[in-house]
């Protein structure tokens, strides 16, 4: 393998790909797939959907089932270590097992995945990409729209107050930490313990979305605490109804911090 | 109007347009177009190119000044709101002369604004955009690839660590708050003040860029103490040479938060 593409593709919209991860796609020699379990085969459809429309053969996807991460015992970070380390080589693997399942087909020099959102956020493809031995040059990072700025557009909102900071963080830190001290703005992603309904802020504001980006896409938004409830209801039921459910929320209180003084 | 698109244009790579802003563009009937001045007006010919390259009529396009906000007085919130509001007068007043010159033109129903980066992320858009009294509906915000994305793609790193929080902030907030609390990861964009320069952290490293996503782009990283003369030697260079800059960079130290229990 000569380079790997590490494209994002944005979350469920496929108008939300650029022209650059377009282009990325075409340049691959090979796709590899991941096939995930526990009812996520939309996310692989969507992926799937996109390589159709761009018109990419068949022949040149590699497809993969995602090892599982082992989950017993409490040494989490031993764990993600493990997993990361399993997927690499079943990257590998796969592209080994397609290069020999087609006639005449040397090893492929171009490498594409194709990642949800972009790269960069809570994502370990960079990570997993990295145990491949690979020289920094030889791994390509197409940037792409992110749940967050889905979820902003959606909402027709700002990420920030004028001049002020904002923190991304996990449903988990929010609920271990609290809100954190400095910052009126907080965007959650990857909360499968609905952390918002912990925060005891009188004053905050939530702006909700699930499926972003997709048919079934869902916006909630107003005061935190009168509409907790409402959205807990809603995530349930949406999850019933398909089987899973991706979401993400940016809670906003009354600003605590100096307004800086930066023109944008 | 009866609707306003503020459409994402990406930070300089006309390859970081997605197929939905590309569709909002031409689906506009006018577009409005700004001209800064202070050398800026590379950012206005980025702008211009797209048009060009999109095949967008020139009887299109309305060209507009911006107001120059109020510099002087303490009383910066009012300084913004003044010069907000000067703005939305001045796309009413540029709409109406564009009809008024555009023989046999009836009043443009849909107008768009090619804004930045992404128009949820340190851009004043969408709050000028909300003065000119419109539904929330009339209003379409088309997320673009940020500053902060193409500063993680170019280096090939990633936002966050593995359940980590991150913080999105300015350089005055840095200067005037230090490094916050409870995260160790920190994005600075609207930087003049080089506030890199009075972080003290040893152990941090730094990922800047300027002219990101442009033939200009410049990339330096490494361990903060040791590089950060480097950085403000290329840049006050760089400016000189260009007559402008745009900068961000990544801080990054050690992990003091616990690792969170998030899988990605
Ligand atoms: C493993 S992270 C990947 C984030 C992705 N790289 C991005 O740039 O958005 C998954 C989390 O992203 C958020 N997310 C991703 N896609 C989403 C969507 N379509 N709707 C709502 N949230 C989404 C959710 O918070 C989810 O738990
Ligand atoms: C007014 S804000 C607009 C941000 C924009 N909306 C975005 O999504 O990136 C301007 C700041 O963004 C950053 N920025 C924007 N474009 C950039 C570029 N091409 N290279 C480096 N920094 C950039 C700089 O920190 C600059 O001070």
């Amino acid at each position: 393998m000569r380079e790997l593409l590490l494209i994002g593709i944005g979350t469920g919209n496929p108008r939300h790909l650029t022209q650059e991860a377009i282009d990325a796609i075409h340049h691959a020699d090979v796709v590899l797939l991941p096939h995930k379990g526990r009812g996520k085969s939309e996310l692989a459809q969507v992926r799937l959907g996109i390589l159709q429309t761009l018109g990419i053969a068949p022949e040149k996807l590699a497809h993969f089932d995602m090892p599982l991460r082992r989950q017993t015992g409490d040494d989490y970070g031993q764990q993600v270590q493990e997993w990361h380390a399993a997927i690499a080589r079943r990257w590998a693997d796969t592209l080994a097992a397609h290069t020999a399942a087609t006639p005449g087909a040397a090893a492929p020099h171009r490498v594409a995945l194709l990642v949800w959102g972009d790269p960069a956020l809570y994502d370990s493809t960079l990570r997993i990409a990295a145990l491949l031995g690979l020289a920094p040059a030889q791994v390509r990072v197409v940037p792409g729209i992110t749940a967050m700025q889905v979820l902003c557009s959606a909402h027709g909102i700002a990420l920030n107050d004028v001049g002020a900071p904002f923190q991304v963080t996990t449903g988990r830190q929010l609920v271990e930490g609290g809100w954190p001290a400095g910052v009126d703005t907080l965007i959650v992603m990857l909360d499968g313990q609905r952390a918002y309904e912990q925060v005891t802020e009188p004053e905050a504001d939530i702006f909700w979305g699930a499926y972003l980006g997709m048919p079934q896409q869902l916006l909630m938004s107003g005061p935190l605490q009168a509409v907790k409830p409402h959205i807990s209801a809603e995530r349930a039921r949406a999850r019933e109804q398909h089987g899973w459910i991706m979401d993400i929320y940016l809670l906003r209180r009354p600003r605590t911090t100096p307004p800086g003084d930066a023109a944008d």
